[in-house]
């Protein structure tokens, strides 16, 4: 280990700051891990906002890394499969992968909690909460925090990653420094969202099917719900923010309670007063984050949302996150300390396969809230789980390339899926395709399309 | 006039800004027209660098708004045509439009100083150098300047434009705005640029063809020189910043005289000192910025670069910034001084056409590094002038409508375009089209297609 460098700085004490300070430190790194909000396990500080994940390979692999996936695992619980929610309560079953595939959910701040305490246990971890950033200097790393009580407080390190979220306070700094070609981006996505909950039975068991997540695929708008420990599901209900039918225009209980009544006829009674929350809740919004570079002067570093915000579709804000850390971890094994080349070779890692997953994920919002309900969508997914099964080298579905796959990059992702959907839009232009998608030619020929295609 | 809104901050003293305050003294609003820079006029702020635009139509238009076009036209000189320097020296002319058609070459430091001047003599306008825009409430327009003597200046208005360029504070300062959903982007081109030199003759004439753009088209970079009323030329290269041939890899006089002569043959000797230059300045970069929206809290606009910086190879920029400055001047008297409805309108109106014209620069690039030499892009500019005589109704060439045609939005100019490009793909496809361009059956298939395709 170089000895220059063994203070590192991480601004954000969110899921990816905490698992990133355990593997640090657990590589021998002394880590100040600061968080501008107070300790959640001493204060309510969600203020009835809660926002549940889906924990999928990718996270599991990096929590694994860390020993402490079986810990994580006691809290979550896996959904096997979609379960859509036609307008007449009509209920369709999708499985995420084959056999026992799932991904899991977990509540955001739950999971949080849990890697603050791990954090907690590492000697070489300080954490400093209600420590928000307020100043950097890129070059000699002298941070300065604000606080409540002791005002602006001074911190140096020899290496700092902004772990601080979409709204990043590191990268928007970044962004101001003269004379390095960042180029970034924020863009709002015209959805916003508020959460909603079904609480359990008097019983504490679920009101619906348990080991899924549930779906109300309405094209322009959707609703999921995910499942908790407890028998709740919290729910989320993700609307345009403006427009026709949308978080402005739906202003009176009146309008609300039709818009529900209409549109979400079997959830409505399993829903704790959703017209309530609507009227009450300011929705928040959805965002994609693009910048480059991601390491600023060889010595501070961007991860997690701070460095690839993306829209929630794919579920793999987080999972993509983890798997910043463990890559990052794993170049820091592999290039022995040299931080220069370690920042480098994660940035050249890294930046690909955030563009990929922000990409795949903003396109999951159209296969989520609309293709969910087609009947051209659902044969396609038959037909490539059936193609799937018979050459599984060959062939991997986009999804779970994602979800399931966490040793292929999402870049590569992402490119095998434009492959295949080109095959599959082949596919589906043979006649009578309905009907006769379980007849052996359309597998010889998807078998013919992906050898050329995909075998190169 | 609402006279709760009649004192207006501008921040910029740019071309735009000027010309903005310009017309809105004339409209009887007081200005205060802050500049961070010190007037130009009386001190050498530009350091050798020297900066040549391409007015045309829109500028001009905006500027006979204010009657002050033919005082411009006195430093201006008209372009007629491109001519194009092959490695070999062979030269080509490509006329820009129509008949005595052209784009006027301007320096932009004069065209800067002479609206300074403008605004100077109006009774209502205040301006203020060295005065550099710090802090801003975007709620009771409070802001506060920074100055080399008099520390922090605090300033009062009503109204506040950001005319303050590509680096926009007042933008950079609404992006941090909490709850306000606004979405932005900047971009690095992987090009930068340098200014060069060619002096005039002993004689003060010009050393090569006075009244045309020249350049030097190399695909991957180019080399363009504008003339001045002194006789000289303003030259700029534009190479990528890092790369195979970039300002990063010739890092040597040996590489870059060699550069220059494998590349730019006959330029080499008319250029002064171009190796000294090259490896004496920093290159500038080349940036887009996107931002939307464009107004804040009712009372804070965006204009010119500020809202939508692009890349100069359609020189536009300033065109665009002006055409804003016409379009708002207009919008003012139309709602009669309402600037909820002024400022509304005015960003319905200029956004789309901001987007258009910085992706039909950013295309321009390739048009001028690479098509310009090539043989198929020659036969369509050909087929189209021909084609644009024959039915001057029904096809005006998209460089024409940019730049020519002032009344027409950039929006529509680019859509009409994607049309156009659509017919000429199919007419490249003729058989034996090289030979037989001028062929009736030619124009009578492009007549039908043109009937079809662009009169809806």
């Amino acid at each position: 280990m170089d000895k220059q460098m063994e203070n590192i700085t991480i601004a954000g004490a969110g899921p990816v700051g905490a698992l990133l300070a355990v593997m640090l430190a657990r590589q021998g790194y002394r880590v100040d891990l600061f968080e501008s909000r107070a300790d959640s396990r001493k204060a309510n500080i969600y203020q009835g906002k809660s926002i549940n994940l889906a924990l999928s390979d990718r996270g599991w692999l990096a929590l694994e890394a860390v020993g402490v996936g079986d810990t994580i695992r006691e809290h979550a619980i896996p959904m096997y499969c979609r379960v859509m929610h036609d307008t007449q309560g009509q209920l369709t079953r999708l499985p995420y992968g084959q056999d026992e595939q799932a991904i899991w959910s977990v509540s955001r701040a739950g999971i949080n909690e849990q890697l603050i305490s791990l954090a907690e246990q590492e000697p070489l971890i300080n954490i400093h909460f209600e420590h928000r950033l307020a100043e950097l200097d890129f070059d000699s790393l002298e941070a300065r925090f604000s606080t409540k009580d002791s005002g602006l407080v001074t911190h140096n390190s020899d290496l700092l990653f902004g772990a601080d979220g979409t709204f990043s306070k590191v990268r928007r700094l970044a962004q101001e420094l003269p004379r390095q070609r960042i180029s970034h981006s924020l863009e709002y996505m015209p959805q916003s969202y508020i959460e909603l909950t079904i609480e359990p039975n008097a019983d504490g068991s679920h009101k619906m099917e348990k080991n899924a997540l549930h779906i109300w695929p309405r094209k322009a708008f959707m609703l999921i719900a995910l499942p908790n420990t407890d028998g709740s599901f919290t729910c989320t209900l993700f609307l345009d923010q403006e427009g026709d039918t949308s978080f402005e225009s739906l202003d009176s209980e009146e309008k609300v309670t039709a818009f529900f009544e209409q549109n979400f006829t079997d959830a409505l009674p399993l829903l704790s007063n959703p017209v309530d929350a609507f009227m009450s809740k300011a929705a928040s919004p959805l965002c994609l984050v693009h910048i480059y570079p991601w390491v600023f002067n060889n010595k501070v570093g961007l991860i997690g949302d701070a460095a690839h915000a993306m829209v929630p579709f794919y579920g793999q804000g987080m999972n993509c996150g983890f798997e910043d850390c463990r890559v990052l971890s794993e170049l820091v094994a592999q290039h022995e300390g040299n931080w220069e080349s370690i920042l480098a070779a994660y940035q050249r890692e890294r930046k690909p396969n955030g563009d990929a997953i922000i990409e795949l994920a903003k396109r999951n919002f159209v296969e989520m809230s609309d293709l969910s309900g087609d009947s051209n969508f659902l044969l396609r997914k038959k037909i490539e789980q059936q193609f799937s099964k018979m050459y599984p080298e060959l062939w991997v579905p986009l999804y779970s390339m994602v979800t399931f796959s966490p040793h292929l990059p999402y870049a590569s992702a992402l490119a095998i899926g434009d492959i295949q959907t080109e095959i599959m839009d082949e596919i589906m232009q043979l006649e009578n395709i309905h009907q006769e998608w379980q007849s052996p030619h359309v597998y010889q020929l998807m078998h013919k399309l992906a050898l050329a295609k995909l075998e190169k």
